[in-house]
């Protein structure tokens, strides 16, 4: 990585953390710059425009999240133990706050404004999903989960899980919200195991 | 109710409706001062500072969610068919957007900002909470859900199941929102059903 590429990585890195906290809308190049100490004319040559630098940290946030959560559990065994693989890694990143929680706040922040962000949250959250979706398949295709469950209503309800943990955990700091969420977790697969 | 309280009310139905979209932090008195074709200084003189105007409008919004998805149920049998008029009434407060989504997102843009409107947002779900807790404690003393269920898992996996209904309805205007949304419903109650 060259040195450019590593202190761009460094203010991707803060610029998520800004933006999981005032949301990316109030994330601009001018705060930015204050918060890494570079000139605000340094940052405009990277990202050019705020559109741009907010896609660039969405882009940023999915690398994090997918390294952390989904890179995991595609080396785990198929069905179960990939889906409570993605389950920890996604515990760990609501804890740890950052770039998962991004995700969360970017979804209700963006979803009544059309334009490139909203679209490309709208395609992370669909791969998402889809991923999710074909993991539960590979635990059919094992004979741990039933054959007529519907793997899209399983991602939709995982989905569901963690926003609620996300909820819990971040604004009402239910000291309950792991425990709650790992019950919710434990019966999702319950319902659907052969 | 008087002129003066006709006209505060009609400002708060559309500041409900602004901040929802904009966020609250984008809902601001002169913003609003233009919406309403009202001046700056007679909105300031309703609601002296932003932090009130914020405050105001949730207060707003959770009178009217009360009135449209709480008050209903409480004249509802006891049990099953109180916690469905909930569900019924929050899809349709999902569907036509506002005031009930404006709880969904100052959730995650004031979950890491301390002050008074992260405070009353606590109280707010907590409160909400504890009403689906007590309804679904209704049916455990009808004989309907199993003695053993746990009342408040019941409302954070209820919430959780509203949180995804809002995402997949809002953001990715997934078709089958709704469709999902009773299927996961209808689920948690096949789990705790005597």
């Amino acid at each position: 990585m060259s040195k450019g590429e590593a202190t761009k990585q460094a203010v991707l890195d803060q610029a998520v953390e800004v933006a999981s906290r005032l949301g990316l809308s109030g994330l601009t190049i001018g705060t930015l710059a204050t918060q890494v100490e570079l000139s605000k004319s340094g940052l405009f040559a990277h990202f050019r425009s705020k559109e741009q630098l907010q896609l660039q940290v969405l882009a940023h946030a999915r690398e994090t999240f997918t390294a952390q959560v989904i890179r995991p559990a595609l080396s785990a065994p198929r069905g179960e133990k990939r889906l409570r693989t993605v389950f920890e890694g996604w515990l760990v990143c609501g804890r740890e706050s950052a770039p998962g929680c991004l995700f969360v706040s970017a979804a209700t922040e963006f979803d009544d404004q059309p334009g490139a962000v909203r679209d490309q949250l709208v395609r992370d959250h669909q791969d998402l999903m889809e991923s999710l979706a074909l993991m539960f398949r590979t635990g059919i295709s094992e004979g741990q989960f039933r054959e007529d469950a519907d793997p899209e209503q399983f991602a939709h309800d995982l989905h569901g899980v963690m926003l609620q943990y996300f909820h819990a955990l971040r604004l009402i700091r239910d000291p309950a919200a792991e425990r709650r969420t790992r019950r919710a977790f434990d019966t999702l697969l319950d319902n659907v195991r052969a």
